[in-house]
């Protein structure tokens, strides 16, 4: 149980290193007969790929994936999904002078202390670079809600102290995409790319919020007790590199609320169950009701920056570095389709565990 | 796969709902030898229990827990650890009143959703009773952690927006246990105290946050990618009952810093190697770095108020429902060794995974 | 994971020892809606308890279940189901001469081995006793099965060299039960009952096969490659107790066999597919064909012998050994019925497993 | 869980069709620091290989596997390990033919009613070609297995009525790789061969039986009640195409002696325990004892043959079928690579299992 896999039904296992030879995959329990739009995987790779901005690193890797197994005449034939993407653009070199030296808040000192060994090279398992995996893997969970009317979005809501202060119900999501940090507020957007651009100059990082909703999740998804709903996408939210933080609905600001504030009244809209507000982010008692899921994921500032840092070698000497290669000085933008992949991954295998609820 | 286990390795299954026959489960993977001290998780039960102060629930379940496996002499043997505890105190009749009727921000709608039926004495398995099976075996995960020389304390920061400024390592955690909010700054407790009292005497309930730290846990624990110890810990906080958030380290807090700021420099301690600051909060790339490990879980405020409210019932027609019976006006002090339990499965469970990483 | 759960999604996780406080399990994933018939399942559980003819072991237990949590009002509510049965009749005196010994063909020596220590009374875990377990489960699976038309049969075919040479369609399983050693046909039964009694005054013990078969498998359970149905039947009866070997369809007949003789040809039954012989067993590519599953188990001969043997001690001694106590001298008539449980569990979980295989 | 996937910690993941892009899996649980010796790899691929003698298939398949991940410098990192091996010689053309047929005794007809829908080609994931990627990653296993002193060996010892009538023990095991059928005698070995030579001959096929045993296998392995060491066992090899039948130690043969005959006697070898006889095939209670562990496995007769045989179509119309292409006569001789290959993923699994039963 090395952690490499997520998911009880719609399950998805990957493997690679930043520099080895590639990065890859296996989605299990597809359900057999879903289309798969090839090209629609691939634009969302797209949108996680370095270079695709002046925002990003400027790394050129092409993250072409190529899927080796279960699907067949344009569909998924129910069999284990196997898919590779080939590393091509790496410079190993650029890695050659922390092959000794622990870099501050990376993994370097932990994988050592876990492995008795690492594999330096641009930070090897630890690097966001697995994250590919997750991103095809999460359009064809995509495709396969989409069959459920299941939507998922995410943006941008926060970099440094620039913050979007409006709800997900008070964007236009189409605005998203049009924009280097994919923040619906073109305004925000604007100050945000501004920030962003500054820290990049000073050689410096910065943090962020990035907001995700969805739409379309019937009632009843989600397991009692352990599993619920909202703890599954807390732990894949979490998984994801950089990642401090998670709330949904209310999340932190509702400690503050009297219950005769919080609560949600049922009410009915047309003939179906709703609330009047969804402070429960469309799940109660673990159990999704029906309502928009929403929550918020809090990114720190990438550990690698361009100015010379104290820190210790392998032998714990004092020593210094300094980051060097192209690196990203937000991950905000790039993590979007992340953090839409990770909640199309959960809600998926929920859509599935939740098929044997009743005789 | 319906969400009654947590664990890879070391194991908790739980069954029960609020009004049945007995509330229990498994602890399954705890290694043979380990000491099982009866009274100390007794202690442990007692501390989560309903009635232990004025300022929660007057509900009298003694919840005793009985072992039926699993220790021999004393000892674990290495065999699973079966264990209940009887409902004793259950006024079913309480319940009667909304047999028919979705109580706001409850499960009752959700468990119908799914299930098509629910035992809807008390919330059924919803109920945050179920909890009891949670800080049984924490407490003998605490016992299996302690021989490593892991400790692991919680306390109230906040109770609506009272809250305690001071991070964990200003507080003198000796004094949790000497207030009912389990507060560790006896002003802070006495003005948390009142607002309790307030908000019970409105008929109305309050949110808070609890902040744990874990102490003396060894560099090198939690996996990769999806298994991050923090992603663990995150899941196991979230899975408890009005739980909405969590984040650890710096949290929401850290997007707003620099990397430049946020960086954890590596420097010698002794001969151990350690960090700076720790705003890591002990773990980085989602394996243990040897510093403490520290976090803070957002709850909501108790769904049930003891004024009337809007809702439906489940035929769709517009009621209203009022609370009855016993129930906590602030789930705080009763979370505290809930928080601590579910931290210390997740650590015990992690403990025994490092043992296969390296040959 | 400590092998004691079983199944992916119709879980069993089961605990207790021989001479512990009881014997229980959680049976976790039972969709909600199913009827529960309490007697039903209790007769099942007086299919496999002691004293119930004279060929088996006299102790007296009578293995009560008490389900504590996932049925209400009569039926399941899709929550974890707690169950119990008190171990009752134990003698553990009877077990004090094998403290320190370490009984010929027994577990005493290997859980030494494995856990540095034992609870040594009655075998604890590593007793048959631990069946009771399976046979509460299996009783409910058995129940959801019904509700899809399947049903399980299984009969003692063989004890020592006494032999039913007929297949499972020339038998009449309603005599099954009307005889103490559980075998259809009364001619071979009468054979077997005295080659028991012959073991039994001679202090000794004999083995078995036990023959299981179910009808109205839909096409389509089971799942490729390592979950193939019959790889998880094989692994089922091979973890009952003195489980030996296992064989399904034409099993080591037909390797001698050539391909033109061993196919099954596909032929019309009615509008349905069926094929012409069965020599595949009901499974195809470890998936469900349609037609009958049936297959073999080979029970060895009772360790527990009453008479003097040579063994080692815990210090590696030579000491002898000899059996006291109430013991069987023939496992198959009480293995009939965990035999069925076990196939019950299996199936129950694949039933439900394939609800996943289409879109 | 779609049954991708084997072992607990030691885990493979597996993908591929016959005539898909490539056949792969992910390796997942490797402890770190392993040397991975990539010629001995290959080497077992290529014991498995189509063409490899004139008694199987002479398909030309070079099989060669590229690992993509999780190796560093010549050795395991902890991390998970990707690899693929390219399908290079397929011929789809040759499957047009039964594009719409259900082919007796294969799994063509049970994956359409599982999935609605399947890949023809060659068989797609019901193909044996699937066992690629068993023995490459239980190669890994293999090498794991060596540092522990751990070394399997299987060979022929049945095909069709010819049968090798020695134990494991009185056999020359570096005989086996000798003679194109993997038998250790070369006169039994050279009756097998003529037995396949004239089947081939005839268009037909024949089964036969595997023995394998494992030496060095440490006291204490395997997990009381389900994961039985041997219940583990017999799973992977019942999962294994073709397979019909196992049984370990005494086996189907053990049921007719007394417990005064089948006991192994408790005796010591030199400072270790050990028995005096072997009739528990090195496992009691599911737990190894130290002694050899030894089982036999029943494959039938492969389905494809080149003769007419009567059938189905999708339709339900009786049709004709005749096999076409380059097909084994018999899969024993390439099924041994297999049998320890899948021998060798269960133990490891459980060596690494048992690193946590004693704290």
């Amino acid at each position: 149980m090395s952690g490499n896999s997520i998911g009880q039904h719609f399950r998805l296992h990957t493997f690679g290193e930043s520099h080895g030879t590639a990065i890859g995959g296996i989605v299990d329990g597809c359900p057999a007969g879903l289309e798969i739009d090839l090209a629609y995987i691939q634009s969302e790779l797209d949108r996680r790929k370095p270079g695709q901005s002046h925002l990003v690193t400027q790394r050129k890797e092409p993250d072409t994936v190529e899927f080796l197994s279960g699907i067949f005449e344009g569909k998924t034939t129910g069999t284990s999904i196997g898919f590779v993407v080939r590393n091509e653009n790496q410079k190993s070199a650029d890695y050659q002078h922390i092959k000794d030296v622990y870099r501050p808040s990376h993994a370097d000192y932990t994988y050592d202390a876990k492995y008795g060994q690492r594999d330096y090279r641009g930070g090897g398992r630890s690097s966001a670079r697995e994250t590919v995996a997750r991103v095809a893997a999460g359009a064809i969970a995509k495709l396969l809600l989409r069959k459920s009317g299941i939507e998922i979005h995410a943006y941008t809501s926060q970099v440094g102290d620039i913050c979007l202060m409006k709800s997900y119900l008070e964007i236009n999501q189409e605005l998203t995409e049009t924009n280097a940090v994919r923040c619906p507020d073109l305004l925000i957007a604007e100050l945000m790319i501004r920030k962003i651009e500054q820290v990049r100059k000073d050689g410096d990082t910065i943090g962020g919020v990035i907001t995700c909703f969805a739409t379309g999740v019937p009632a009843g998804l989600g397991e009692p007790v352990f599993d619920k709903l909202h703890a599954d996408l807390g732990k894949a939210m979490l998984s994801i590199n950089a990642v401090k933080g998670f709330e949904y609905g209310s999340g932190f600001d509702g400690v503050k609320m009297k219950g005769s504030e919080h609560n949600d009244a049922f009410i009915l809209k047309g003939n179906q169950i709703g609330t009047s507000h969804n402070r429960s982010g469309g799940i109660q008692g673990g159990i999704s009701n029906g309502e928009d899921i929403y929550f918020r994921t809090a990114f720190k500032p990438v550990a690698t920056i361009m100015q010379e840092q104290q820190t210790v070698n392998e032998k714990g000497e004092a020593v210094t570095t300094t980051g060097r290669g192209r690196h990203d000085p937000c991950v905000l933008p790039r993590a979007v389709p992340i953090v839409e992949a990770m909640t199309a991954l959960v809600l998926a295998d929920h859509l599935l565990r939740g098929r044997t609820a009743k005789i």
